[in-house]
């Protein structure tokens, strides 16, 4: 038994994957013929449903992951091995509030929203309405939308939500609004911004260092897949070798005083990855 | 204002940190002298709050890299660039019920216990009585405890929770405990290893194709930090080149169909990563 | 001017490229009309070069690398990532005498040909007759063809040249072949191998450990290519995950003894890379 | 038998490695004893011999790896990955002549005199004085002074030397020097860059783009060490995660025409590394 409200994947037979909000009463129209919901809610997770037309999906409880490879994506998307990491930087948890820009495709927005929980909060800006209206779709394909506010604005004024808990900056020249920062990130807080180029790493790091910004990292995440097979197990041939930088920071303290350095016993730890 | 019950990391003026979970009453022993709760709690996050020897001591609001960064290790810890790909993997949400063996020093399990929250569930196992101390410290020390049954016990003759969401193998020999995976895990749920020699994962994969298991994935994930000065940007000379290859699958549909290979429009995004 | 026996390499508008060791007399018919080597050798390095057809071609005295990318291949090739390393490792200097099995399309065939010099020799095994044809072809268009002698034979009951400098395996099981290698290789000497799987490796280091082999060394060598743009700079999207994993070792002394291991007093050069 | 005048490495039994040119008549006094040349001679490579102490000596014949390794250093070595690629993309081969800048402690100085041969000439500038000395002794440590000119001079004014066959710069301000190059190197030829920073690499593609250069790249190469242990085969723990960036251009053709891309027909060897 699913319950209603829980988000599944329904996977055809081809691999086409429907993610749906479970509805009793409602009706999926596939390429493959008509699925009733109510049969997919009775059946469960790992269950195989039938359409009219007698064809096979799979009912499965998608991950996170699943979520993010199946954003419809109009730009380039920051990637589950970068969201991962952030997020764990970022200290995002059920509950947090949290600002991004831009929403771009909504990937990262996605995973914001997965882990906030519904008693969580994303501000998400996005200043061309196409992308806006792409990660709206993306959202409530998977049923997240309601925790996400996408606010189709340009930040160079400014945010508006106040206090939040972390940022993160996924825009072109996001030297240009660090001004703003403190006024919408709780103190001591942390932020975080991708950049494809050492370039643009470069100028915001001239910017960060003018304060009130403490703790400043910049790193690279790389993911080298393998073939698995058992008795001749080896890399991939080709390895997708550059998405972005990460760059993290905290805003300092109230009255500008860094946020102190943390002490760590483990001298190995220093570089803790 | 922060409120009762709720994390906070205090750091030293030399760096020390100490976390608690709220509690107004409660007077923190630091080495600096004694610290009023209360008084931290009115101050706030991102504060200076002082000792009765008048020493400055800093609120921080903690992420979860904090978390990791600061349990106290007698074994080799999941770094954060794994378990952020590891939690994505597997699906891990408010509210997930998830299995893990072994519990080592607890990295992992905090992780999971902070992303499922208050209405998820973390069983923890662990053989051995001292790292189950440990992990159990490391939790309380973050008051992530009640979210968390460790079950000090050897996972060879099966798990004992069923139908969980997700489950994780840090073990050394996780084939020998194959057998009892479909019955803790959800039919077409995620599961996923930790192994930090080739060998160790060629065995897994000989025995993983005996199924019931599909879309098996091999991979490792490599951070590379740079020295953050804007005007001499470059990486850090020493980077840690080996944590351990991520072993990814899912458990078969019930009657052991295989769960299906899921397509996806993007040729590039075939090995999204 | 341009000596007469010199490797020259000519170049089409449209990039093709011609290999020559150049004879004045000799005329080259290309898809642009006939090119005079005369002329070339006046012209020199550098220059353009007319067709009969009034198409110009560019004179360029080739690096190794040129060679290498332009070997015709009909098997995976070793890199020039790979290759570099190796020679250094295998000590391959004007005058060297060194065995390779097996020749492949002759990429490295190409290179130790080239860095051995009129003076050297190289043997070169290849069972399969035609990728010893292949490899010849490759040889003779670039003039090293003398420096080596191509050997149609397994390796299975030995080698036949005694006392060579070095000694490099590409070849599926060097296993089989480990016991030939004293009677080859002059003692003290270096020897390499690559392989694709680590399955293989650890096959090939389990026989290396009975001997009489020491200063046993596994790696892996990744090139990463930047787009040059110097306002935009950033990696490739895409890179080489894995060519090959590189084996070194050093036979043993006469009378089985071990050789040496180097102290070396830079603690951080231990991994001298 | 070792021929006089060929380079021979002795291995004390500690470890501590000593270089010599062979000469029958001399003596060698170690930390051990005195050792005869004569002896080590007529034992040859590979053999044992034994200091008037009684102390085992071991004769070795060095590769180039080995050679480089012993440098005595007081800067920062460009080290053997870099070497062996650096030596394949400027074609260094028996009888090259080449210039490079500055000499450092002189391991890429080492590489070039030993590729190039008694018939070549590598022509090192170092304009700090006790550089120079340095690299002279390790030069002469190894026998390869003979090849080489260290001229202790700024490269600010010009090189002397003209149509040389390769150039590589290994100064901090490479742009500031690309005027002479065109001087000193042959039409069409290559020349290579060692760059640890991203600002000096943006920097010289600028001054490289105004020409007259062309086929300009930008690369990095990282290696990786295993464990060599067969059943428990798994990267080393740490590496160097970084030395340097390569750049790479070639000088246009006379008359600053470009040199040609070269077209090639494996669309999968664009990025052949």
């Amino acid at each position: 038994m699913i319950k209603p409200g829980q988000l599944v994947m329904l996977v055809s037979p081809k691999g086409k994957q429907y993610f749906r909000v479970l509805q009793p009463d409602e009706i999926l129209n596939t390429n493959d013929g008509q699925l009733q919901m109510q049969n997919v809610m009775e059946k469960g997770f790992g269950a195989r449903v039938y359409t009219h037309l007698n064809r096979p999906y799979t009912v499965i409880k998608p991950a996170l992951y699943d979520l993010i490879k199946a954003v419809k994506r109009r730009t380039q998307i920051i990637y589950p091995k970068d969201i991962g990491y952030i997020v764990l930087k970022l200290g995002i948890a059920p509950g947090s509030r949290v600002i991004e820009a831009g929403s771009g495709s909504g990937a990262l927005t996605t995973a914001l929203a997965w882990f906030t929980g519904p008693q969580g909060r994303v501000y998400s800006f996005e200043r061309r309405p196409e992308f806006a209206e792409l990660c709206r779709l993306n959202l409530e394909k998977t049923g997240l939308e309601s925790r996400v506010e996408i606010i189709t604005q340009d930040i160079d004024s400014g945010f508006g939500p106040e206090n939040v808990d972390a940022l993160f900056l996924d825009v072109r020249t996001p030297w240009e609004c660090l001004e703003h920062i403190p006024q919408a990130l709780a103190p001591g807080g942390p932020l975080g911004f991708l950049l494809p180029t050492v370039n643009q790493v470069s100028t915001l790091l001239t910017h960060l260092e003018k304060g009130p910004y403490s703790s400043i990292e910049v790193l690279e995440i790389l993911v080298r897949h393998y073939k698995p097979v058992p008795e001749r197990l080896r890399p991939q041939d080709r390895m997708i070798a550059h998405t972005g930088y990460l760059i993290f920071a905290r805003l300092n303290l109230s009255g500008d005083e860094k946020a102190p350095e943390v002490q760590t016993d483990h001298e190995e730890e220093n570089h803790i990855c």
